[in-house]
């Protein structure tokens, strides 16, 4: 399983990633769902993938190779938008299905996938967009200003609760990290490293980028506290109907 | 969509409901999910179900006659233990999907639906089952003492966090209406009222019993001391890297 978010404010926009991946329980493994093309001062894309591993890698290496050929109309760094670069994604996702697609239909596999876009090309404000498996796409707007994809529902309250427009990025990535450590809680499929990249609306280059491991200080702070204070909250609240309980 | 979930710890159970169906956004309506069977010293039954409303209506229809019916083997009252009643609401269901499933089917309605079974019957302790749309079932023990229907995912964080074997009926209690308050949150489909029931361990009777509505005032104080609470928490939480935010 995979649990990715990207969450746009105001300020910019913080993705995040898990790294576990499994094919059975027998075979989990660490892979990075989280790609950065940065070109300072020009564009910053970053791509979050979820579904078959093999699909979207394979889009990450058509993109790649495109990205390496200037002659390539499809190159990520020849597109004049976001929107644009989101079609190139949605493209090489059906490049690679309809090269893979009659394969895995006989055996039954799901060659599901699907990914997060977002960033910002020179001259636009920042955009974001979810692909999906068909290669069609969604832009995020004030009103739904984050996309999720993978495991997405246990990490979704907190983000509905804490998430608006003018929050700063310090804070949304601090909600992006809860919101990762329910998930990993109800779900041991979604695990560490969580990748998360952070980008300033106009900077046109990535501001932090942080892999959070095992023993990460803040990640583990963040973990006990937050737990002690839903400890905390809950014990507070009232008891119900004191009167009547046995 | 429907939300229920019920807990089982050493000093009984808590059963708790939503109550709002949907087929379509333009028809949403109330329908109870809860149905109680109790004969005071001899035994208590609580039924909670989701899916299809015509098919777990029609197995509580089918429950209720034979209930009825002193010589019919398959009678509520006449099974020596928890486990013969929850194989009565399996039988139950066959029948019922026996009947429509070629119609249903012909027409690609989904006939899914499936039940949580608990209470006690004198003689033995309680117990706590989920019952699958095919009719076979599950039972509750010391390391799952939950069982939850429906919309699941956004409310079992909570009870992830908070249930144990050993807490009282009243913290339960409160646990699953945090947890009904979380889901309702992110699904507008799982809606007031709420039926809450609490069992205490050997009593042969039902504990509490109410209905949440939309102005019941225990309710709305949680709703908002819960997400008080909650937003104070991660205010309190450290930010995350210092030095290198923008």
């Amino acid at each position: 399983m995979t649990y990715c978010v990207a969450v746009m404010v105001d300020s910019g926009i913080v993705f995040a990633s898990d790294s576990r991946t499994n094919a059975g329980v027998d075979h989990i493994a660490v892979f990075r769902k989280m790609r950065v093309f940065e070109r300072s001062g020009d564009r910053v894309v970053v791509l979050l993938s979820s579904g078959n591993l093999s699909m979207s890698q394979g889009v990450v290496h058509l993109l790649n190779e495109r990205a390496g050929d200037p002659d390539d109309p499809r190159n990520i760094w020849a597109q004049k938008s976001m929107y644009d670069v989101t079609s190139q994604v949605g493209d090489a996702l059906r490049d690679v299905q309809d090269r893979h697609e009659g394969y895995l239909k006989k055996h039954d596999i799901d060659y599901y996938a699907s990914f997060i876009v977002g960033g910002q090309v020179q001259g636009e404000p920042p955009r974001l967009f979810r692909v999906y498996s068909e290669g069609n796409f969604i832009e995020a707007g004030i009103e739904t200003p984050y996309f999720q994809i993978g495991e997405t529902k246990y990490g979704k309250p907190i983000l509905d609760r804490l998430v608006s427009h003018d929050v700063d990025l310090k804070t949304v990535s601090k909600c992006v990290l809860v919101s990762f450590d329910s998930t990993m809680r109800s779900n041991i499929s979604v695990g560490l490293p969580i990748d998360i990249v952070s980008y300033a609306r106009d900077s046109l280059r990535i501001g932090f980028q942080h892999k959070i491991g095992e023993d990460d200080p803040y990640f583990s702070a963040l973990h006990r506290q937050w737990a002690e204070g839903i400890r905390r909250t809950f014990d507070n609240l009232p008891d119900p109907w004191e009167d009547d309980m046995n």
